[in-house]
């Protein structure tokens, strides 16, 4: 597996993508784009789990569950979210969904839709049908890039990665984009994320490749806890290169590919959480189950009192084990540790562990080491619980007065 | 049952209290209290879930299930939290408690203990010997006020409220103090309150009557959502009064007055979080059962988005529904409404309710009637799920840059 350099989602190939500003954003920007597949691909998708899903995840849910062999596109609109619309705002995803189909010369039920931006107002479907007119005349196979900077709303930068994959049958590629800052815009439709291969993979096989990759990726990120209505990643396979995934150990450089592309995304996310300034990789380990160890380092990744510390660059242990000690995680009191190290770039530690912590009590340490660990952009910090063998990592951001001034100035 | 004005811990007849500084704090403010009932007193607990509980907790939870009829005592110090000590800290606290009951001429099982401070640093036990001598000094019935400020660590003001309840055989009193500014510290050890009576209560019934009043107080307030390693909650009747609960009116009415009381510390609490500007009461109704209700009014009052909406005064329902759907409580998307009102003060609403969402969909309303709602230091906001009868309410604060400064600039 190696990275494209300047990889997006329409690296493999046998896609187009293509943008225009059809007024949806209040900043004249990009705001409608198509991804196309000159072939129908093989889909999946992961939806948010909220009880008020925005009209777009209904609509794409139903579409999967009833045929995900031949997609030939995606709409994303940004600038209105299409949830808490009722019965109209599902008439209004179908309404974009047809006039995408038109566009793109295929079948309503052959394209997938996604939309991000302010929650309870309605779409101007005049402005969303040229949009789609507009879009489908740039479609071109170098639109990736303008895909993904049109359905950014908050985002500061787009998000975008691929890989090459060396397969038994020949090189493949992955490649993908994501708007949001992790999970603090329910009110701008926190996530978006499309994911594309050239590869052939049937539609049962890519859904539980792209469940593996999300739970290692986009689910193990947070900035606030907050999660939206619209919450979307889709996966799809054309098969362009006409190179299938033959035997586990095929599958298990392909699901690497995936994971890789998916971290990568995912990992912008939480750098460009509001007001962001530190990535902080929370490693909890001797956890005496995966579920116990995933509870403990989520805990502790939407702490607002570790998130603070972090933003402080202050090396605060007893918060770290508050909140481990309050997540139902079991943990030895006198068994806990907890080091700190400067981190890789890539959401892993990159330096020597620095240790706090050693059998629950405070080990003696240099301040200004630690100091100069956490004033870094990457940081790691591991948890040991002391109770098993369980490992898990969830990826964080600081929180930071700027967090606060961007939310509570942002006017509905 | 009223207010009794500057009520406070000592306002039940047979209590004293004391306070002296020796040194734990840094300010150099009064750190050490004694509270001294003048007969044995029958006592219950409520304390931290946190799986690290500090040293002081595992001492007062084995001192109550052996024998909770005969207390004469609570001593309590400020500044260290005496909490991830190992072994030490445990005959740290034992050497405390031993003090202690030699200044109040009582045995040490008859004593209980708190510690409200800084994590992982041990107690200085000169110190605290010295200080146990000097706040015995000072015991008096007037000590009340001086106990309550003495336990405060980053609290802005002391917590106190006392009630006399009228039952079938006379008046009784409740008091009570409490210190912590919700649970946003768990550095500095976060809430402890204690609440006294001159009522004659057997000790399981005093057990069943505090965790029903924790229930609607001390445990529906949230101010971060973090816990801590020292959260307690004493209840001690000590019976001066000689008149006890007969029949199942005077209980209902000894357990409004606790309820009051216990709210009120609570309330003060919320008020005093860490660079709050406003108290709001999250109520959530129409939920399928009562613990559905709660879930989704602790997400509610536990979201950084909807805390920093708060903080700058915004209508901003999206994160409100949000925040609910996302919180495992089922909800009838067409028929979620939500409104608004301004508070009374005591955690409840006192003005026009103001209809922001109706039948799942935004509603007509005037921005600068919500506006005037949510600019107040009290706000109300009524959530209707839409599909039963169950309510519950929580109490929460705004989130607001200053609770960043603070928290981040702090250390360790």
């Amino acid at each position: 597996m190696h990275w494209i350099p300047d990889g997006t989602v329409t690296s493999p190939m046998g896609y187009s993508a293509g943008a225009t500003a059809c007024g949806l954003k209040a900043s004249g920007r990009d705001d409608l784009a198509l991804l196309q597949s000159d072939r129908p691909a093989t889909a999946a998708g992961v939806f948010t789990r909220c009880s008020l899903p925005a009209a777009p995840v209904l609509l794409d849910q139903a579409l999967l569950a009833a045929d995900a062999s031949a997609l030939r596109g995606v709409v994303i609109n940004a600038g209105i979210a299409n949830a808490c619309t009722g019965a109209a705002g599902m008439d209004d995803a179908r309404d974009m969904q047809a006039a995408a189909a038109d566009a793109l010369g295929c079948a309503p039920r052959q394209v997938l839709v996604l939309s991000t931006g302010v929650i309870g107002r309605r779409l101007d479907m005049t402005k969303v049908r040229a949009g789609v007119i507009g879009a489908a005349a740039r479609l071109r196979p170098e639109g990736g890039a303008e895909l993904a900077r049109a359905i950014m709303t908050t985002d500061t930068r787009p998000k975008e990665a691929a890989v090459e994959v060396a397969l038994s049958g020949g090189t493949v590629r992955i490649g993908g984009v994501a708007k949001g800052a992790g999970m603090i815009h329910p009110d701008m439709a926190t996530m978006l994320a499309i994911v594309t291969t050239d590869a052939v993979v049937g539609a049962a096989d890519l859904d539980a490749l792209l469940r593996a990759a999300a739970a290692g990726s986009f689910n193990r990120i947070s900035v606030d806890g907050d999660t939206s209505t619209n919450d979307s990643l889709l996966l799809l396979a054309n098969g362009a290169a006409e190179i299938g995934l033959v035997g586990e150990s095929d599958r298990a450089a392909f699901a690497a590919g995936l994971l890789a592309v998916c971290r990568r995304l995912a990992l912008a996310i939480v750098r460009d959480g509001e007001g962001a300034r530190r990535l902080a990789a929370i490693e909890v380990s001797g956890a005496a189950n995966g579920a116990e160890a995933l509870a403990a380092a989520r805990t502790i990744a939407t702490s607002p009192l570790v998130k603070t510390a972090l933003a402080g660059g202050d090396p605060n242990w007893g918060r770290i084990l508050a909140a481990a000690a309050r997540s139902g995680a079991r943990l030895d009191a006198g068994g806990v540790s907890l080091s700190i190290a400067a981190g890789d770039g890539e959401g892993g530690a990159g330096g020597d562990w620095l240790t706090l912590v050693a059998g629950g009590v405070a080990a003696p340490f240099a301040e200004e080491e630690a100091a100069a660990i956490l004033g870094g952009a990457d940081v790691a910090i591991r948890l040991d619980l002391g109770v098993g063998a369980a490992r898990e990592t969830v990826w964080t951001c600081d929180l930071t007065a700027d967090y606060v001034a961007i939310n509570a100035d942002y006017t509905t």
